[in-house]
């Protein structure tokens, strides 16, 4: 099971409502993992407020440095410190070694634990592996703005459950053999070779994908096939849209998310102009039925 | 008139309530003028609620460089950029040529208006003029903090009010000399000598001082002498207070404001630990009665 909590749903210019952007991801596993995507000004004030511990976050995603996507990561960083955090901090982000690095030689900051920075590829149409925890993994491929960008995936490992049914029908029997063909795909019983498939069921592990800021891309349908849910870039409604080179709009999300097959399409990063937001609701839908428009505090769980 | 508005009234780990410390001062004269004091996170979104536009802010001033006084800065500098701001901003503090540079480097800003920083000294027991308008005066004096730091002083101009019985008792005629006498401190009228203050009424203009973060010191009474506010540190009761080399404690801070004489005092950079300030504010009161304990959002208006 995982829950997504939206800290800031709003886009570059805040309002009293929407913070910058940031979502946090919390895993519940074997073990408990809690991860950011994104952290913009008012992040930790958000997660006080969701009752997330930000003392648990271990790793944080960067999609781009354009401030209303980073600038929470200084008050944060320093407030772990005060806190004596001592554990690494991980920094995933295009740039992330040049631009960490100037986050934390700006002001005093006396730092009392190890900040590390991993820098994303953001240029192609590769999906890349940057991370992976015994039961998830992260990928990563570059976006469409006006400053190098990339969206996220979240993977929970696919997870194999043993029918004991098939096991009598073969006549095996339980033992270490089946840890073995777990996490091999195959295993011998008795000189017999065995198929993981023979034996087991599938569990699709959850698919998430964040993109950051982005025009509808080719890259985004690439990487969110299947998913079962895609937070995307919805800044405002098609009739609205400046054609920029920043954003998508809420049709253009809409349209990613059905060319990609997923399950449920959140739209994030709304422009301040909308105080209401079921005219944007109706356009998405209009594309792709399970659409949502995301709000501050806004909280989803998925379960396998 | 002016009025002070508490955009922030926390210490560096921020609470549900209670923000990173800023404070804006709105100076109704001939012009209105918005300038603010510390800019921690959360600063922009604060002045929303408050209703006060940050794009009429033209002078920031930052009073050291620890992420809970300036983190705002990144985001706040963003959205005036967004908003197409053209007009200079000036950004006063100790080490500020260095601390701004890096600010304005750090992520992808595209700035498009000029960002001045002005350094002040952080050193030494002198009270500097750094900054003047038609109507009022800026001073800082260095503060007893781990890093660089130093105190502010708003210090409005005196105004002198001629006064017609005065004028008639001493058969003076209005007229263009009036405007040199006010500006010079004597003119001649029909070859007579003439001072100020016999034909007018001094009114001291407004005093407000704010300390940042600081340990009680000499430097602070000296330039809140007779202030009509000091804004002072005061971030726990004398019996928690840790006794690091950061911070005042509530009688300290009291004491500071009875030797330097004040009309009223504030205290603010209240540590997260008190959810009610009700002791605090008790104790303050016992040394000296005029205190306040700060909240988020907390106005005070002060008239000459």
């Amino acid at each position: 099971m995982l829950e997504i909590t939206f800290l800031g749903s709003g886009s570059a210019i805040p309002s009293k409502t929407r913070n910058h952007p940031s979502i946090a991801l919390e895993y519940y596993g074997e073990q408990k993992e809690t991860i950011l995507f994104d952290c913009g000004e008012g992040t930790q004030k958000r997660l006080m407020e969701a009752s997330i511990s930000f003392m648990k976050i271990d790793k944080i995603f960067i999609t781009h440095w354009h401030a209303d996507h980073f600038a929470g990561l200084i008050p944060l960083i320093q407030t772990m410190n005060l806190e004596k955090r001592r554990k690494d901090l991980k920094i995933f982000g295009p740039e992330a070694e040049r631009f960490v690095s100037d986050i934390i030689d700006l002001g005093y900051f006396g730092l009392r634990f190890p900040v590390e920075a991993i820098n994303v590829d953001f240029e192609g149409d590769i999906i890349k592996k940057i991370d992976a925890s015994e039961e998830f993994e992260i990928y990563s491929i570059p976006v469409l703005h006006t400053v190098p960008a990339v969206a996220f995936c979240f993977k929970e490992k696919d997870k194999w459950n043993i029918d004991k049914e098939k096991l009598k029908k073969l006549n095996l029997r339980g033992g270490r053999w089946l840890k073995k063909i777990k996490s091999l795909g195959e295993a011998e019983f008795k000189g017999k070779k065995i198929r993981l498939e023979q034996i087991a069921d599938k569990k699709s592990g959850l698919k998430v994908v964040y993109t950051g800021d982005t025009k509808p891309c080719e890259n985004v349908v690439k990487i969110s096939k299947e998913a079962d849910l895609l937070i995307h870039d919805g800044t405002f409604l098609e009739s609205e849209d400046a054609k920029t080179k920043s954003h998508a709009n809420v049709k253009e999300a809409a349209k990613v998310a059905k060319d990609a097959n997923v399950k449920q399409l959140i739209l994030t990063n709304i422009s301040r102009r909308y105080t209401s937001t079921k005219e944007m609701e109706i356009e998405s839908k209009k594309i792709f039925p399970n659409s949502k428009i995301a709000y501050d505090l806004m909280k989803v769980k998925l379960k396998t």
